[in-house]
């Protein structure tokens, strides 16, 4: 692992590192942020998934997401969205392809050489980073941004009992009934049952099942009717019995200026969850 | 003036904005922070002039400033740094030219057609804002980054009463005695009176005075030593009988890292003076 940089702020180290990933076959970048702590303890870890175009970097320089975590003693690690590099396919379009990895391992061609996120997100990296930051691996929580809450609610729902707190702004709840959803199709081809279970919907009516989801959604945001669609999220928690947040935020747009004005008030939901 | 964009943010309204300036004789753009407010009621506001190679893009993406302007209820407005176009003199360097503008009003060719930075943050852009948005004028307040924050120190030593409290961010405070200074030389020439009004240290010496200052300073920040030189700030203030609070930052650097974390102890002070 190599540091690109590492430069003090509220109160901790916000670094940005780079890999060679074995999941992906490339080179990965990701960001740390790391409060002050006691020489020999260990600390919560928070993970922030990306949406659509994004890499570590968006969320790093726009989410706001320092003075909260430094004030609740938490590591913030954000991952990019997909494998990148001239060798890795792409496609001629913004939500798909390179930035757009949708957290999946792809099985179809020719995605499946590079194009496993899922295996990248919850299990090579946790593992980098539990060995190389001071984490506390039983206190973890995750959260994301739309095609990121996407990933962290079917991160969550998949994994019961790894984190503690899942949350999301303006996710993608149902990708199997969305255009966005296109994109597991190119990934995974004709596999329905495995396009089910990337699609955090679809998991809860099979049966999986997290204790509670907190979700922000801006009531001004472009994708809310089409794309996002949190009343799925909501009626399949309604029927599984999985108490739902759903804070829908008059005005606010799917942008970072509405991830950053709510990423403090997730943060304090995470921090009581990671600390009981 | 032309709307950019507007988005809901923590409570408020970021908005980018666009007019023709007669100062500059270009397109300038800006942004402004507007909280939400009682029907009628005026708010203080708060300049922002950012450094070297900014637009106005650059604190309003990582500033971090919404959360303490919603708060306290604060206009924050972040003008550009230069005029810019494929008209306006450029040079071949990232201190100088355009992103350099170091809110001089220059007197020496080629720059003298465009560089009016002086006369547009202190008069045209505060007449612009006062009209159009719900500024109370009698309740202002400036602060700056670098270069900007030599554009603040200079701004409030030089419009005694204007400003209601003034600040920086590891500000250039006696450009005629630093390297970055020689930008003043190609602005304005041979004028050596110029150049000390453009000088906070100078302008001290020179008698102007403001009530107090307050300073946060990296101590990790690479311009420290060569370009910052703060001690001058100290020694000046001192002489002058001017309370500065200089807070040195043990281990933070000259970024916007930096900025983002003393941006909120930086609005604190101005609120408790700004609603005196």
């Amino acid at each position: 692992m190599e540091t690109v940089s590492t430069a003090r702020a509220h109160g901790g180290t916000q670094g940005v590192y780079r890999h060679r990933s074995a999941a992906t076959g490339t080179d990965m970048t990701f960001s740390v942020y790391v409060p002050d702590h006691a020489p020999g303890t260990t600390l919560p870890l928070v993970w922030y998934l990306s949406g659509l175009t994004c890499t570590h970097a968006n969320v790093t320089d726009k989410g706001e997401y320092r003075a909260a975590c430094a004030r609740h003693g938490l590591i913030f690690v954000a991952p990019d969205t997909s494998p990148r590099g001239e060798d890795v396919p792409d496609a001629d379009r913004w939500d798909f392809g390179q930035g757009a990895g949708f957290y999946v391992d792809a099985t179809a061609a020719p995605w499946s050489t590079h194009y496993k996120m899922w295996s990248y997100v919850t299990e090579e990296l946790p593992a980098l980073v539990a060995a190389a930051f001071p984490v506390d691996p039983a206190r973890q929580s995750i959260m994301g941004h739309s095609m990121g809450g996407h990933g962290a609610l079917t991160a969550a729902l998949r994994h019961p009992g790894r984190y503690r707190a899942v949350s999301a702004f303006a996710p993608i709840v149902a990708p199997t009934q969305v255009p966005w959803g296109e994109a597991l199709d190119r990934y995974l081809g004709d596999d329905a049952a495995a396009k089910r279970r990337h699609d955090a919907v679809a998991l809860i009516e099979d049966g999986a099942r997290v204790p509670e989801l907190l979700v922000d959604q801006g009531e001004a945001d472009s994708f809310l009717a089409e794309q996002l669609r949190p009343e799925l999220l909501t009626a399949a928690c309604a029927a599984a019995g999985i108490p739902l947040a759903l804070r829908m935020r008059a005005g606010y747009d799917h942008s970072y200026l509405f991830v950053s004005s709510f990423m403090g008030d997730q943060l304090d939901w995470h921090a009581a969850r990671l600390k009981r």
